[in-house]
């Protein structure tokens, strides 16, 4: 076979054996988050722990940095959330819970939660963190304890704590090793991915 | 009591609390890490779960950006590798083992370490990796479990999960709730830290 087809059956093969590990129904909402460092960490997490669905409220594009997401960007299905209400009423009809991640007194441990559950999970601002509206409606507020001066984490460090925890959980149940997209929602992604 | 001086009474006594939870056996050496955005919020990871002893091996100054260390490099003792295999020696003959992170076949899981022993956890750099000399010296390599596309995680997420690996673990023992470092070295970072 020439080299390049080559090339691109392996690719084709890897897409493939990747989809078979995607979890559809834990996805990320990045609530205005800002900075393209950030960002592009978080996506190339996300691609690891098999996050396929990340939206996304900024109003210009998301800053993505083909070199800080090393392409994760490219595997993942990125949408902007227009009407941040509809949007949650949306998730939680489909039976996602929201989980808010935010410091505040009643906040629960982010380890006690059952991440084999849909869940939709929330990040905020680099400044002014989670909105009130996002607070109010989230089903769930966590946090990740803090032992030292600062009072806060890096909201790219943050976010894979709490994926990783969701990782460890999913994996223990066997989430990583039978399919659980659609075949329809797979071979569409095929398709697409296939021709980059 | 005069403004200034409640707000200096109250700052030392979050130092003095904040020095209780510092883990003075877990530390960690910055191999060469190069981006101020990935050493600026491991500074800041490394403050919340309660590292007090950050090494890095950069010829240049340690590349610092307080906005996004919030002033955590304030609160950690930061020192220069100036001879990489005399560091080594030295940590293993103060009973230190060296935990080399890397994606190697052989590398053990993260969460299959017991992080409750005196550990120097080592970060590579951004594109090169740990180098071979520390692979070699090395008592264990551990890498953390990857699903996606990509092939590593940006350097400041991995040490965040390492890290909060070393904290579930270490909370559980007991380690954040009795003084853990010697009563000279207490009394030396008050001084040095209560006149920022
Ligand atoms: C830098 S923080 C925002 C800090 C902001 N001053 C606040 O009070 O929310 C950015 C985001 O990172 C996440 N984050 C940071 N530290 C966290 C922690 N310890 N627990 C949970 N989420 C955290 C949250 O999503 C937060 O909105
Ligand atoms: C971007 S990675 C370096 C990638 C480099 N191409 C290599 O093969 O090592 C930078 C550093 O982050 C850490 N790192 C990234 N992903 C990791 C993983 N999955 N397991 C363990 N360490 C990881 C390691 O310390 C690594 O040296």
């Amino acid at each position: 076979m020439d080299k390049t087809l080559l090339i691109q059956e392996k690719r084709l093969l890897r897409i493939k054996e990747c989809l078979q590990k995607r979890q559809p129904d834990l996805r990320l909402y990045l609530e205005n988050v800002q900075n393209h460092h950030n960002v592009s960490a978080i996506i190339r997490t996300a691609d690891a722990v098999g996050i396929l669905h990340i939206y996304y409220s900024l109003q210009k594009n998301l800053p993505v940095n083909d070199a800080i997401t090393c392409g994760a960007h490219k595997w993942v299905i990125l949408e902007k959330v227009e009407d941040q209400a509809d949007f949650l009423k949306k998730m939680k009809s489909q039976g996602f819970q929201i989980v808010a991640t935010a410091l505040t007194p009643d906040a629960i441990d982010f380890r006690d939660i059952d991440y084999t559950r849909p869940l939709v999970i929330v990040m905020g601002n680099e400044l002014e963190g989670i909105s009130e509206e996002l607070k109010n409606k989230a089903d769930i507020i966590c946090k990740i304890p803090m032992h030292g001066m600062v009072q806060s984490l890096n909201v790219s460090v943050a976010t894979a704590l709490i994926l990783y925890e969701a990782q460890r959980q999913r994996e223990q149940k066997g989430f990583y090793s039978k399919k659980r997209i659609s075949s329809e929602l797979e071979a569409e992604l095929i398709k697409k991915w296939g021709i980059y």
